[in-house]
């Protein structure tokens, strides 16, 4: 079996160290090269003590540089860095024609301009934007993504939220004025930063909404929300901290169009994912603890008959499906392998 | 200065050690009686380690009876039991002339109809229901609590989403059809139940929606919107069981009247709340973390001018303000104390 | 690659629950039944929603009866009972020639007299003493494993001490009167039950120590360090119950033998684990976090100078080296497979 | 009652937070300034929005300096810094005859030479240690600390260790040279610093020991115990860093005189802590849950007969009687008022 072999750069992060995990046993890819500013000149089994006794244990993180990767020989390079940071890599390792999988919001947006309102920055490289794609695979498609060089992968709210919507929309089964969304997001979502806000005595016993109602990845959903109903589609978000490493739920209200009630959501779902390995409908309200540490996204949905409403709920692990997970199945597809390898 | 005799029934689940640990170091409480099926015959430091060294340490507790309640001389009962029991005991005690202050759902709707949907029983005592104050004071206000016999105390969610909704109810600054509630409650609001869905294993890295879409609590939810709207309010809630032992935040969603921005929302709160001394009007997004331990409900208002909504938060304690520390708080109104009494 | 039909009963505790995940995905396991009293008549997905979209997930979980297990055609039961009862499925199932995977206490006493000393109850199958094997590979090494019919894997507790200790003892390393053990371990060490002192809101923010001087574990723990060091050992160990789901840490203190320091430890487990894919030695002090989902004990030593004392540490996953993973490692190795089998 | 105006230096870090807050609320102090570095300019409200609505809610944060301290017009000044940094205030501060309250490790060894070996650097006042009282009031005695002008306040360690232990060296009822002490620690106990090993998805779900085998507080715990013993003692100490925000539990193995068991420990406690509001003697096994926001610390014994060894345990708040309760108890009698006023 042929192997590719990558690189992941920023490596030390939550979301750079899964894709580390995941990538080292993945039957297809051979790791050359890993890279973090912090932990350059360490081995891998150093920084990250759970992958002692794996292949790459010996491994020694290097200083992250275009030259360093391309002298490493990687045909793909996993970028778990922030954003503004990952255009700048991405950049020039697509001009030397290196297949590209950012996990930032980089490359997320079509519009230059809609980056510069929510990021607050102009867009670091704007002439990457046509040709990346958005890879939320169950979203996009397989087509989409087969063969691709830039691969955006989504946020984890994204995820979260557009698993259950865009469906609906497309078959406009929900009034598009009407979506509601809150979200729940465990705390390694926020990063390996050394930020007070995030230490454990701040974060435990903590319940908190935040960056409402402007988040950054609002500008990510929208965009999707609004190419699946064909029409310009505004939500209200408000994400939460909560005291959990990993895992996010999604709570979403909307207005049904008439006639439409939770079999017809449900019907619409099967048709949508029937061949999806990966979202799974359940009849229960999906639980966070029930998809750590995999690529599952499970949904669900409830009749409100006294308001008319229907509510539409998910969960996801925040760096599994909400990121390095679902980077590896975009991957997979854009290298026309099965979209589940190294993922079971 | 005078105290009052007082009795704990139902002292070994969570409101009521709560209740216990408060009423102990009241300055105008003698606690006469706490009574525990489970724990009867043990002394209050055996059940309750915290509490060795208090002055009720050796105090034991009692069967609960209404005969051993009449005997210990309390004047005033405090009912933390599961909704029905408590009936049995609020009607002999009330016809005895004792106030009874109930922390359970019993008396709390208005209508045994109501009550009958949403519990999936005949009320127990509907006699007692006209009598009943629904005690939160900053919506009842001082008058429906002075002298007050029979106090219902409302439960953590409707306190949590009537605080920052009835001021703008009252003044139609919210139209009434638009509301939809989220709100994430720690694990002790589900009671000292041995429970395998409550254990640790459970419930520690795990978010889940539950209840939805119609929560028990929603019929008091909705009885006192209706009421402060002066119209019928229905909403759609949904609860979230989240792994943090105390604490409560809801995050509400509404349509403003034309004209109504965040501006007028904390002016309708000032003027209702100026001389309530646990509301706390925030610039901050509230975090559960700053209110455990205390009787304070901290909320907050946002613009969401993209889709025209404002977004509302509240946090509380579900045992303090969200149970024992309000119920202290209406017994301490309806003795014409100072509200704070033995809360500060 | 030929398969063996195994069953596993007890299957809705964390242990039981854990073996069917590992086994589900065990290239060489074909699971046939899966039995438990509260859950049968329910789908695996059902019982455990993590499980959907697993082979197994439309399996029905049966009553557990021996009728039922050898109609199923396995050839190993796994049992994940409580002690007393296990042997009451063994027994038979022993006598129908089924190999037979223990996780609970049953068989790992040589002694039926210090099992009822240690358990407060007479030995339910004494018979089967001599036959089981202590299995715990690392300590008994692969040899007392191949082929054996009645396997009693080791708890949780005596795996994170023996590793540790057994080769020390052997080679006469430490002074046998010595021993001083402290351990920490999750909530799910305590299983699936309905009990209050395991509620969350019980376990979280709470840190004790309990089961001393005699927890029911130091039985078997104390019967292979007497067996390691040749000569009657006794420990002091004191197990401490605190708030993580997963997870192991044992602090081990001890008198060396003249002349052994640091690196004669280090040297003496590199020579008795220098084949053991699951011990690894390390030089950081081992952390819970690290070993989470994992068959891997970390283990390492420090020197305390100023007292002539040395420090041992270990760290496990309860319910992975602890349990159920360490079960797979034995029975892999029963059957003359490579022991990481399935683990990886 | 007359008050005693009170300043509090550091008041951001999680000990100086609490001391705010027992300060605020203790009868006799009126608090006339609160420093720190990186919240000057700011309300209290503003940096620990639990503290809205009390009386100091609106005072300003200001940049720590001697200058600013004495026009304040404090008398006592309670330093809740980093050692070293502490000594740079104390020195100045009690040259101008105020009273200093030294939360940190600057004060509490008697040798210079023993701080800079454990500590790494010069002592930065050596001039003030004769003057300085280790302020552990049950092990110092009321009369040490009456009047003192410069109050040690011990650390949580040694606080969890020395209160069990003193008292039995003190009648030489231990082995001194027999002591195997193991503590687990809150996270808040490291203090509130931007630092990636005490984030929250580093510290939940983690178990790790930690500075074994010669942590700092080794220090001063072996000073106080050779102090009781009349003989140099060392001790093996290992503390571990758990999961919560606040609690400590220290389990201590030792080798009794000939002739003690439980008994006889249990009397010496009581003899020696008959009087001592803050000491509970237990039965049960401590939990860190029972003492957390108080300034109680439970202590308990067992015989390990088969060892010959007992076994002492301990629970307290690292930031209540390992902190700041701690200190104001100290302050408390240093001021010849009654121990417990402000922490009831």
């Amino acid at each position: 079996m042929q192997t590719v072999k990558a690189a992941i750069v920023g490596a030390s992060g939550y979301s750079g160290e899964e894709l580390v995990a995941l990538l080292a046993r993945h039957p297809r890819v051979e790791i050359v090269a890993v890279t973090s500013r912090q932990s350059a000149g360490r081995t891998v089994a150093d920084v990250f003590p759970r992958m002692a006794g794996s292949a790459i244990a010996g491994m020694k993180f290097v200083e992250p540089s275009v030259d360093a990767l391309m002298k490493s020989g990687a045909t793909t390079v996993f970028l778990a860095l922030p954003h503004g940071l990952a255009a700048e890599f991405a950049a020039p390792l697509r001009k030397a024609g290196v297949q590209v999988v950012d996990l930032s919001a980089d490359f997320r947006l079509k519009s230059a301009e809609v980056f510069a309102e929510f990021y607050g920055e102009r867009h670091p490289a704007p002439e990457l934007l046509a040709e990346s794609v958005y890879a939320l695979p169950e979203i996009c498609g397989g087509s989409a993504l087969k063969g691709a060089g830039l691969l955006a992968c989504p946020g984890c709210y994204p995820t979260s939220i557009l698993v259950p919507l865009v469906p609906l929309l497309r078959r406009k089964l929900v009034r598009s004025d009407s979506i509601v969304i809150n979200s729940l997001s465990g705390v390694s979502g926020a990063g390996r930063k050394a930020d007070v806000p995030l230490l454990y005595a701040e974060c435990n016993e903590s319940l908190r909404a935040y960056g409402a109602p402007k988040h950054r990845h609002l500008s990510e959903i929208e965009q999707e929300l609004s190419a699946a109903a064909g029409e310009t589609v505004a939500v209200t978000f408000t994400p939460h901290l909560v005291p959990v490493t990993r895992g996010m739920i999604s709570t979403i209200v909307v207005r049904p169009a008439e006639g439409t009630g939770a079999g017809t959501v449900e019907a619409a779902w099967r048709e949508a994912y029937g061949g999806s390995p990966f979202v799974r409908v359940v009849t229960h309200l999906p639980d966070s603890k029930h998809v750590t540490d995999t690529n599952f996204v499970d949904i669900a949905v409830r009749e409100d008959k006294r308001t008319g409403r229907l509510l539409l709920f998910s969960a996801l692990d925040n760096l599994g499906k909400g990121a390095a997970a679902q980077a590896v199945q975009a991957f997979n597809i854009s290298q026309e392998w099965e979209e589940t390898t190294g993922l079971a």
